[in-house]
């Protein structure tokens, strides 16, 4: 039998589609991470598996800031608060006098974050409330556009982990449905959550002030109110998962402290579950963070060794950015 | 040409299909209501149209007591109260000298729902808190596979309108995500609402209690306290909407004053936009109530000539149930 070349370029084209199809996680390094991930999905996808798991209750959620892009040297939340107090600054005069504007205002971060997170919700406040969210949406859409990491020069935007990405799309591709579940604000995660991470406004749970539904010049509109509405953080990520989704997860991503509550939770079902925690042990190529180490503590971004210990007993598996990720930005090399 | 019997069958069999496909609201009388759904469907989803409606921004939303399942003698969750405030007497001796429990378990509904909302409330925090989200779940689901209305003898779940469940099915196949907004409670529906209604938990958006996230005997779970969290209910919808959905509704479908600034505010975003009210007006095969007539004024259900007059001006559907709907309920003949 005589083979052509055609029929040559057909299996090598199909052998690489096929290779393609087998490493859904091309940024991962072989190695006990990739493995319990694709293994997980495997056994609840296949039908007839003891761990079979039906579409509709395939739900997974992502912790955002160090979770999903780089929360360091601060959550880019916090640039955002930071770039809106100085561009409102001169609707403010007595902000030159007030803290924690002052300071913030005089380029002295430090003492601006020592206010801790009342003094950040104090800026958030002053700065983010009396809009419409439709104002607010133009906002948030107008800045992100623009505003670049104070490191690497790139959009936030490019900031995110690119093994993060693959592992969204990954899920999707096998029937699951991706939630975002943040301690940051729902409606700054929202203008751009669908476009960089494929997750839709719907899919979005976070933190929120009140808005208050009325009529501005013969328009209905949601006015965003100067009060706390809900802290998506911590024992909050249940509560915040239970109101907007009403399933208990499946699988559950984090790095930190307050992701600790929606691990638990998640685990805590019945059936097969998976949970996960991402290590930032690569000062090279990002950050090298457990207990933050000589950044400003505003708190929020903390995998502290008793977290660590609690992964190894409950067998939630923790990834080595420095070890099980190949790239981290998809503008590395 | 000789033509096949064959043939003749495949064509006959491709004719029925093409006419299925042509009323996608059977249980709809050809009239301006039905006509003015299919319009809309069309000129949104149809490429190149001026209205073209991208799919991710295709959203509709239902209110549920009185526009998708009946409420009236009562709407279903006060059944539900009802039984639960009998069902748990017997370990609490108080509430025979306790009112409204006092007069409820008497018999005595008048005095009962003398109270209002508030005394509404009194009876949903003392039967439906204290227990975990998926305690309460089994609670609902023991309760609405049997729960019967006092009319039809028929279960609740089957008193569902089968034209709206027309509607539901007919906008998910032309790519709409369909979402319930309603004053119930959030957990009520769920536990049914994907079976019934075929909308996922993660779609359902209700009014609800605080929930606390704890440690009980080593599992963590969701425990639902005495304290309401949200109302959503008139000015409460388009907030719920917000802080659920995060996008505006280009399509809302209600039937009382609860639902005016949902659909306000559907109406109120730009382009193409659809707002429906279904009245009320069939004694005969359900029930006729506008200002609700003789029923016990528990101030929930009211499509008041206030709300008619403004639906008129803002070009808002109106649908007559007696003249729009050939069935009210899939039983019927």
């Amino acid at each position: 039998m005589k083979i052509s070349p055609m029929k040559i370029l057909f299996a090598l084209l199909l052998f690489a589609t096929v290779a393609l199809a087998a490493d859904p996680l091309p940024s991962w390094n072989d190695g006990l991470a990739k493995k319990s991930i694709v293994e997980f999905v495997a056994k609840v996808t296949t039908p007839g598996s003891p761990d079979f798991v039906p579409v509709p209750e395939r739900i997974a959620t992502f912790d955002n800031d160090g979770t999903l892009w780089c929360e360091q040297p601060l959550p880019v939340q916090l640039y955002f608060v930071l770039d809106r107090v100085k561009a409102l600054a001169p609707q403010h005069p007595e902000w030159q006098t007030t803290e924690p504007f002052a300071s913030l205002l005089k380029g002295d971060l430090k003492t601006t974050l020592a206010g801790g997170e009342r003094g950040l919700l104090d800026l958030v406040m002053a700065t983010q409330t009396g809009m419409t969210t439709v104002e607010f949406e133009q906002i948030v859409n107008d800045w992100i556009s623009t505003a670049k990491h104070p490191k690497t020069g790139r959009l936030f935007t490019e900031m995110t982990y690119q093994p993060m990405l693959e592992v969204l799309a990954y899920l999707r591709a096998n029937g699951f449905k991706t939630f975002i579940v943040s301690g940051g604000g729902i409606e700054f995660m929202r203008p751009w959550a669908e476009r960089v991470y494929g997750v839709p406004p719907e899919q979005v749970v976070g933190s929120s002030v009140k808005t208050k539904f009325e009529m501005r010049d013969g328009n209905p509109v949601l006015v965003r109110l100067p009060e706390v509405n809900f802290i998506d953080d911590k024992g909050g990520k249940p509560v915040g998962i239970n109101e907007h989704i009403g399933r208990r997860p499946i699988m559950a991503f984090g790095n930190s402290d307050g992701d600790r509550e929606m691990l638990e939770y998640t685990q805590g079902g019945g059936g097969a579950r998976f949970e996960l925690l991402v290590l930032h042990d690569d000062g090279a190529r990002e950050f090298a963070y457990g207990p933050a180490k000589g950044l400003p503590d505003v708190k929020l971004a903390a995998f502290t060794p008793a977290l660590y210990e609690q992964a190894q007993k409950n067998g939630w598996t923790v990834v080595s950015m420095k070890d099980d990720w190949k790239r981290i930005f998809a503008f590395e090399k």
